[in-house]
């Protein structure tokens, strides 16, 4: 197979969970490609091909390096249009930066205070020292200290799930009636929390939960092939 | 001519301030669709064509009558396909939901309590009572009290606008390098605030004021022929 996705894991070498990667396999696997996932640990990621990222997702295809999850979605879509869409056109492509944008102010800020200590303490002991002091000094505070905001971060993300839950209404999918790399986006942060915290942040009964399920459920079960933490 | 928008005004028949309405007008100029601008109080609305509405924009082309601007911007699209598109594909109109939605659940809630004194002010006597009304049954509290809110809305308003301004460092407009319907959404609100509130709710710098400028100068200054109250 010439297709690999390196893919961040913890100590348990079998459960990546970056949000991005996880957008990366989505798009593969929308776009009907094998691939292998390569797990890595963070303080691998810099010697990975020659240096080529600090950051996964990083994608081989055959000869082609690409980083970046929304980069590597464009990349596929133009490298295998025959394939089925991930944007279905340039609207789509323009409106799933806002669907990321989205993600990245809102979602992030809050999963990553709740789940930031289950994400530690899955890590193996050199990247645990990596994590700390990266996060540390993003933070300007302790990693203790950030999991501290995580029971009012917790309870704040209902609200901010409110347009999810509005737009539900109208379709299944961010994508319409079926998904697009903007529902993939939106999975990434919640299969992020579901693969590293045993904590739940979506509540049976809520629409943005039955939306989540069912990006479980799409390309033979993908994003169940690593349980919940 | 035969195309006519229905629009609401308050007393100055010239100052249609609907943002749903100038979702429409965007929208049509978008297509390079002649159209005139109806104007009708709050009160007027459900006798308009037969009682075809009971909100604006109503839009009359020719025979066709269609209500709700993401109706009619459906509607346009399907119609006119060789003009300039508004969704740029099926993945542009799934996610323009999306944004419509966020626009809903976080904008509106902030920015009628910030306006919702101002709108009021502007309107006939009959609508004013009719506004205040139904806007007390709707928040369950007096218009004053609605209005109290006003300031700390306005506060929180550039911390709602962060995905925006995330957004707007990979791209001019939510549709991409030019703008899209997803751009009309969430011009209307400002727009809304612009033509009824003397109030500021985007600072000089901030990004989200600039592409709301950009927004202003499309369509020959469509939007700027309303002024700022």
């Amino acid at each position: 197979m010439t297709r690999k996705l390196y893919s961040l894991c913890g100590a348990d070498r079998t459960r990546p969970f970056s949000p991005h990667v996880w957008k990366t396999a989505m798009s593969l696997a929308h776009k009907q490609l094998d691939f292998e996932i390569a797990p890595v640990g963070f303080t691998e990621i810099p010697a990975l091909e020659d240096g080529a990222t600090r950051l996964v997702p990083l994608l081989r295809d055959g000869e082609t390096l690409v980083k970046d999850s929304f980069e590597i979605a464009l990349y596929l879509e133009e490298t295998y249009p025959d394939r089925p869409p991930l944007f279905a056109g340039e609207g789509g492509r323009g409106t799933a930066r806002f669907v990321e944008a989205w993600s990245q102010a809102t979602l992030h800020p809050a999963i990553i205070r709740i789940i930031i200590r289950d994400i530690h303490d899955r890590l193996d002991p050199v990247d645990q020292a990596y994590f700390r002091q990266s996060r540390e000094k993003r933070f300007g505070a302790s990693l203790e200290a950030v999991a501290e905001g995580g029971a009012a971060a917790l309870e704040s993300l209902t609200e901010k799930l409110e347009p999810l839950r509005h737009m539900l209404k109208s379709q299944e999918f961010l994508g319409g009636a079926s998904p697009l790399f903007a529902d993939y986006i939106v999975f990434g942060a919640f299969q992020w929390a579901r693969i590293v915290s045993p904590q739940r942040l979506l509540q049976p009964g809520d629409p943005v939960c039955d939306w989540f399920e069912r990006c479980l459920d799409l390309h033979n079960g993908l994003g169940r092939t690593v349980t919940a933490a």
